[in-house]
């Protein structure tokens, strides 16, 4: 007898029907001899509406975090209810839990906490009563028995952060997609399902637009060791286990490739070059809560350097804003350019660390189908480009190509 | 510097304007030196809507009492927390709490839980910064730190109690009339509104349909020693203090006239007069679920006896289902009328235990304008009729005139 936890997605208990099937589902692995812990989100939209709701109330787009924390929590609550009484409706034995109930203790971090112990006492005892237990994710019990929240991706964290409180066997994702895949199939068609994947290959295909799951989640489940596969909640396919890496793992150079659209590029011109200025513009930068990516520097020898970097494209003009006053404080000469429609494809593999000839290789394939690499970035794991957005499909496909990623594995 | 309990219903929080509205309230109320502590409802309309979902994922409308409990529970979470928000908006300070963190200490009776105790610890040092104190009606903390809730009116319930647990100076029950009246102003046009009205008068008031309140929440407020305002939450006007009889509450006869009406008769005549009978009729209709109002039993000298009672209209076809057979055991001769359309017509008063003369002048009005009674009933305080539902307001006219009701006070 194995103790699994599954976590259920917005989408999957997105209305009475799916509840329904979640039902079901949660009951068929509790039949096969399983303990059975199911961690659920807020129905999907309900986040939204209650979101709508307090912008109505308060008339701006700023509610109090902890009142936020108070109202968004319900949609959870409501979910792990209507769970536990479809199991119920369909002769199964259940119980829901909201995140205090179920042990998981926070910081005082509202709309953004962090898990600090979980105690499931609870959840163990009502397992052994014989219940299939509920629990809310996205929320904990913070100080003073204040409820706090998690954030974007919370019910994953949570499902992680139980799996490892209660030593689970198994840890399942469920969502609307079959796995993780070698790259997206709406832009590459022959991409793959992948069986195995490395926590730190996980993280870097998040980090670069394959946003199965938030990095924290998978950052919780690398720390604490829990291995997780994430699945379809739509059919009863294998997914794609995410675990530490194996040695078998980096006989594989490149385990994906992710896209990243809908990018813009800032560039710098002519920026003295000395202490405090790259600072300066970055820090303004992040005081405004923008989030840039790829930072690229070439020092030149006349003095002068350029900076560029890369963000999202909704938040160039408010770059745009922040970075006016400065640059015309920094002197004469400076000249920002910017521009959007362009897109970051990542080549992911740990075999890359032992294996020389990537960059070469993803280069050669996107000058063999006319593709102009306008930025490049590296990490350990990681080869990133900046490319034309409308390149973006020859492109994913070359590379995917060049890496066999298309074969039977 | 007082403290305040204000409730606010299901209407008065119905859209984010009027939680607004609350908010400016509560706000003015402690700008006039008050700590204010608000107790408020789901928002109108949202508790069906979520009783509706249940029944869509059970697929049958008995959900889980437990679960029902946990789903139920997140429309007064939601309130608190969006008039928080709406009173941070207009610059005030305010926090919520859920019933749990309130510390209202329930018996396990799911759907309809008794309070054990309130412990308000947390209510006072919000307090203390400065805070108003948002709290979920409806619902309490049952064993085991499971959610309860208290059934219908149950807001009204957690306001008394935690009025009587802070010790607050007043309680204030915001709904969207003015008042108790002396009769329903749409059935009698010169109804005035009571200032002061005593607990039983109340009780007998609310049990015989002027559901301003549930009687359970008067119960407690009564045993408790909680004097309370019903008031309106659309204007200032003072409403009606509900409090322990004085001795000048006595010089008026009568307080009120309530109207009852969608009611039915029953009427079982030839009954064997030997013990045992009628109780097992009443033991059937109580197994049942279906509550009975008047009983009136004339023993006759034959050995035969006549029962009538009175109940809800929309439960007499169930009453004939489950009388039927037994009624046929009972042996021949017994006969049952039913009928629906009539009404009941009560005058109450605390004065009329210390008068005579109230029934003989409620039958002489009633007679005066044709009315027929079919059926007496008296309490201590009250003296109640039934009579075709087609008179209604002549005969509440007419009674409501004799006793002087509609002259000011």
């Amino acid at each position: 007898m194995a103790l699994i936890v599954q976590k259920y997605g917005g989408t999957s208990v997105g209305s009475p029907e799916r509840i329904q099937n979640v039902a079901r589902r949660i009951l068929k692995t509790q039949g096969e001899g399983n303990d059975v812990v199911a961690i659920v989100s807020a129905m999907a939209g309900v986040t939204n509406r209650l979101i709508e709701l307090a912008n109505e109330v308060t008339g701006h787009p700023n509610p109090t975090e902890r009142e936020m924390d108070v109202l968004l929590s319900t949609g959870e609550q409501t979910t792990i209810a209507l769970t536990a009484m479809a199991i119920h409706s369909q002769g199964g034995k259940a119980v829901s839990l909201t995140g205090a109930q179920a042990g998981i203790v926070t910081d005082g971090a509202h709309t953004r906490a962090r898990i600090a112990n979980i105690t499931p006492k609870a959840v163990h005892d009502f397992l052994a009563e014989g219940n299939n237990v509920i629990i809310a994710g996205f929320q904990g019990l913070g100080p003073d028995g204040r409820i706090t929240t998690f954030g974007r991706g919370g019910s994953d964290l949570s499902a992680i952060a139980i799996a490892s409180a209660v030593g689970a066997d198994l840890c399942q994702i469920l969502t609307d997609v079959d796995g993780v895949y070698t790259c997206d199939p709406r832009i590459v068609p022959n991409a793959r399902k992948i069986d195995e994947i490395s926590y730190d290959e996980m993280l870097e295909m998040a980090s670069s637009g394959s946003k199965v799951m938030q990095s924290r989640s998978v950052e919780f489940a690398k720390k604490f060791g829990v291995v997780f596969e994430v699945r379809s909640s739509l059919n009863q396919n294998p997914g794609t286990i995410v675990k530490e890496e194996t040695v078998g793992m980096e006989s594989v150079v490149i385990r994906g490739v992710s896209v990243e659209r809908n990018q813009a590029k800032v560039t710098i011109e002519g920026v003295p070059d000395e202490p405090g200025v790259a600072s300066r513009i970055f820090t303004a930068i992040a005081d405004a809560g923008l989030i840039i990516d790829i930072i690229v520097q070439n020092v030149s020898k006349t003095g002068k350097t350029d900076i560029s970097f890369t963000l999202n494209a909704s938040d160039l003009p408010k770059a745009g804003e922040i970075l006016d006053p400065i640059l015309a404080e920094v002197g004469a000469g400076v000249l920002m350019e910017s521009r959007d429609g362009i897109a970051k494809l990542s080549a992911v593999g740990i075999g890359m660390r032992s294996h020389s000839g990537v960059a070469s290789k993803m280069f050669e394939a996107l000058a063999a189908v006319g593709v102009n690499i306008q930025m490049i970035s590296t990490s350990e794991i990681k080869t990133a480009v900046i490319i034309d957005e409308s390149s973006v499909e020859k492109a994913a496909q070359a590379v995917h190509d060049a890496f066999g990623l298309g074969e039977p594995a």
